[in-house]
């Protein structure tokens, strides 16, 4: 792999986080469907690399986790961790609290990646987005459950907020890791504030 | 972007009518269901381009909204333009139309970025179908609604008529501009029989 | 095309084995549905090259249908069978059994290229069994189908079995041609007591 496309330690750190933390959403959706273990580790597979998997094919990169065993072991050892521990239920708490830090990591992530392939911005901003988002839209799709897309709560939107201002902040000038973090933690602190007072966007009212 | 990549004006033209077709079309569907603005977003993003970019990625194109920020741009004013107007309603009829216009621009516009990739005919003319109907198709499953794939209306058809009437033309040595004014025109004209006239295709009896 | 991406005989033969048996899955399942016959073709194609597709996007192969017009004259072909001589009815419990080849034969194939491609053993693994589940899980899908994923039926399993087998036959050294037979056999074999003795994995007890 050209070592350019491998982005430097903290972004990896960010990749591998967003990676688990989605793959164990998806396996716990395929709990609570009582499926089998193969369809945990399907539903772990494809919401943890779906988003990635389609912004590495538009902006033209190798998919991420072609070349190497590790990244699908993750998701692997993600849906074995479910499948046996996921009985004691303390779970569902704390799954929305790693969603909601994946979907931040994931969002800055998927933009840098898409910046460093000299991406356009608004696109990039979309890049963002479709990483965080895309893996669980289609663990919804395939679970005939109701999409994320199609709930008020913010959650497509931070994960706009932390992509387009990461994108913002490098176009004027700021250093990589620390626009990562601030739009990170903003996007964060969106999704937070979300899941504790039930932030909604209004709907439409036709 | 490379040159030979960018068509010349009149299919630029098709190509810009069929996104903004395909996104208002998209946010439609979210005001239907009382959606956020971020999903109206969404939807005419989605509704849009998908068709487009996988076409682009099966032919091996760049895909074609990722190097400038035009495209993503007027999907979103699309979605702007539905949350703000529709609620008139005077649009329903008039989408019907429009999108039938975009459906024979998109298969004509399709079918002929695939020629210039020298795609086969065959799949040259599933492209064409591709680019008019995928965006669509997904913006059905993400809504859950039964998908126009599903219906015996005259619409899939429509397509891979105009579609098929071009690459053929072509083939046969037709000027490309008069073949895609040709294709398009009847492609256009059989949507407008079955908007008109509830023309459709016998289903299977069993 | 690069010769290279051609397999030698027995593969090429596996390969439009595979897509005539989904082909014609998809279209039985637009028969089923009632469906007109540009649905048929419709269902056909996406069923018979889907998940094909998506491997080659992913190993970054020129899509296998693109450059010749045959693979899609093939699910054509199979549609108009259907359309034609599905009446009889003859074909419900065969069509189970081709589909056990199908499947078995597309996932040897699928980790077979990938590994051509010099993808990562895991990775090959998972684009055999993607190549031999996704198009017939896109087919549910579009037709509304509670997805093959979400029953505890022995069948993806049954392509992880026949793919992992390939790969490690192969890594381990023994000639492709070996173990393609003895792979795609045990698959086909673990599918077929599935079919005949409602073999199952155990779902969770949450």
């Amino acid at each position: 792999m050209d070592a350019a496309i491998i982005p430097p330690g903290p972004l990896v750190a960010l990749d591998y986080l967003g990676i688990a933390v989605f793959a164990i959403s998806g396996a716990l959706v395929a709990a609570e469907k009582k499926q089998t273990l193969v369809t945990f580790i399907f539903f772990a597979v494809i919401t943890g690399v779906g988003g990635g998997t389609l912004r590495d094919l538009m902006i033209g990169a190798p998919v991420f986790w072609v070349n190497h065993n590790m990244t699908l072991l993750v998701c692997v050892a993600c849906a074995l961790l479910v499948w046996i521990f996921s009985k004691a239920r303390l779970a569902e708490r704390a799954i929305l609290w790693f969603d909601a830090i994946g979907l931040a990591a994931y969002s800055v992530y998927g933009a840098a990646k898409a910046l460093r392939y000299d991406v356009a911005p608004v696109p990039a901003l979309a890049m963002g987005v479709m990483t965080a988002c895309v893996g669980g839209i289609i663990r919804d799709v395939l679970a005939g459950e109701p999409s994320i897309l199609m709930r008020p709560e913010l959650y497509v939107t931070a994960a706009a907020l932390a992509s387009a201002l990461y994108v913002t902040l490098v176009m004027f000038g700021a250093p990589p890791l620390l626009a990562a973090l601030v739009a990170g933690l903003l996007g964060f602190s969106l999704r937070a504030a979300a899941i504790v007072r039930g932030l909604s966007l209004p709907s439409y009212k036709g």
